[in-house]
């Protein structure tokens, strides 16, 4: 028996959540449930993506279940994936799955779960993480081979879903906000080898330039490096380059938000 | 050993939830926990009570503990309940689990908790939550009989909640906004079958008029059967008619809340 | 094998709290995680401090994990904790462990985590919660004495928070809001004890004088002591005197906030 953990945009206000759990459970009552997160802003499937891609390495092996979908009820697939290295995913095929799946090397096995023979008797045209993934997820947990969950599905041909990249040239990072967390903490789509390759690595402070703004800005380890109230550049948990302000909210301060663009520079 | 499901409107920002699973934990360590939501609307029994009544068919035997308690510390009598399928309930007698009880076969055995064997040693006056109802779930979770979990209660004495019904005539359906999820998709109180008796239900457009405006609106099976930004009428997943907007959010953007009242009529 | 109680500030909009049980699953697979709150507000050390003082009496014999940390990654230690009733503290040494380890009959032995033999292998320096505490938290539950987890670290040079106390006087008590909860409730510093210093505890109404209004209200025992929409002054279930209204929010409705000071005195 293996854990299931599950991660969606359903968010903790509503039952969706809790129904989830419960179809689960009848299934694999004795299933560890994992919940990654439920915060996924409604329908943000990249952000869903990036979640998920951030959080499995730290998961233990486990059958991961993530829907955030907005084509739920049309012809999207719904999708159960084993990636080369044994892990396994279910969700929609719309791309929340792909980065994940090419961080656990890629696809090996794909089944379209449409015709599931684990789906609930009444399959509703608006839920289908209760009546097609929650089930098919707790039949995966009691070691169902992802080839037995659905019908064959062409592992090349699965919805792909590429994160945005910076643009690096000799001192300067044009780089994206693609995630901010409740701390207000701007995580950005460069890392430390576009600092490296932007040869900004070494300096000890940098230039931040947003939209309405620019301000030179510490480049250090952790909040506490600089006063309280101020600007530090880092590198944050998930491995990505990010902007934070000391005891206060980078975005809601700064005014930024996801996906604006921020470029890196020397100060002058 | 049964599981204890859990409902509440307490809210996560507080220990509140977290203290109820430890009160449950010292009782019955093994016991498996699912927590239904705990986002209900503050004090607001009827959204609790239709929450934990769509949530039930999905969740394995159990007992299910719902605490949406505005009358805590008064004479409102605390309650385990027995129904006729075998489900049993806990919380306050205020209508919170009635509609759950009718749905699970009528009331088959009531006790009064208040002089609960099980309750903790000090009661406050607000929150029995932890001090009776959690104790009382985790016994009856243990195999404790309703019967020895209170005082013997009038199984036809147990406060009733009536879930509102819309007005249908031919041609026309007056219905009600009874809960607004995280998407803010609207689901009312009419189902298919006042869709059927107003002679609505084969219209592939249907004309839905609130408040302050109307529109001819698709009748459809998901968001996606209409482009992005355009409203649909369509039966969700718990078996009400519901409105939405493809990508959006219905509530905010049509300015509906919560009880208001929708016409729906043929189109001109 | 122990349960891990978990208390922060990371809320649940991201992937963090999920990740953190990831981290703790894959040392202790069977181990039972209670979240006691992850709404605790951001960086609010004495928020945090309090909750789980608040908790831990209703919690089983635990390793309690807690994690609100604005000064992760400079020189505040990363601590593990036994208490002198044996219970088990996992967190950073700013005070936040400070008023549980109290009530629980203080500190007997102390390990300093900085160089912890269980931490990941890439330790970041913004999320301890996941490289440092959760992982230890997981092997203090299998049984890892507090002295193994760690360096010896002075038990009696922990950083120490105290919590505010009101001032007394006979007729008047000046108390400070410490928590406002999700349903606006305000609790004070101030308890039944200083209720009778004042000579207070007998009035059956008590005037109530914040910045701005005063008023004389009910001193009752729960909500419903009073006509809907009106104050209330009561012993809430943490202990504290509190102030309510019936139905309402308290806090948004009398315009106070968290630390605002409250003087109740005799009626005129």
């Amino acid at each position: 028996m293996l854990p299931v953990t599950f991660l969606s945009d359903y968010g903790l206000q509503d039952e969706y959540v809790g129904v989830c759990h419960g179809v689960i459970r009848r299934i694999a009552p004795e299933a560890t449930i994992i919940d990654i997160t439920h915060g996924v802003p409604p329908r943000d499937v990249r952000a869903g993506a990036l979640a998920l891609k951030r959080a499995l390495p730290y998961m233990p092996p486990a059958v991961h279940l993530a829907v955030v979908d907005p084509g739920v009820g049309t012809e999207r697939r719904p999708l159960a994936l084993r990636c080369a290295d044994g892990t396994t995913l279910v969700g929609p095929d719309n791309g929340l799955l792909w980065p994940a799946a090419q961080a656990c090397g890629g696809i090996a096995a794909a089944a379209d779960l449409t015709d599931s023979p684990h789906k609930l008797e009444q399959v509703s045209a608006t839920f289908h993480g209760r009546d097609l993934f929650a089930p098919a997820a707790a039949q995966l947990a009691r070691d169902l081979p992802v080839e037995l969950a659905g019908a064959p599905a062409d592992r090349d041909n699965i919805v792909r879903l590429e994160l945005p990249r910076p643009a690096v040239s000799p001192g300067t990072i044009v780089a994206h906000v693609i995630s901010i967390d409740r701390f207000g903490n701007l995580s950005l789509d460069a890392g430390p080898s576009d600092l490296d390759q932007s040869g900004l690595a070494g300096e000890a402070r940098v230039h931040i330039q947003a939209a309405n703004a620019g301000d030179d800005v510490v480049h250090g380890r952790s909040f506490g490096d600089v006063p309280t109230g101020e600007s530090i550049l880092y590198q944050d948990a998930s491995g990505s380059l990010a902007v934070a302000i000391n005891g206060g909210d980078a975005s809601r301060q700064l005014g930024i938000e996801l996906d604006d663009e921020l470029t890196l520079r020397r100060c002058e």
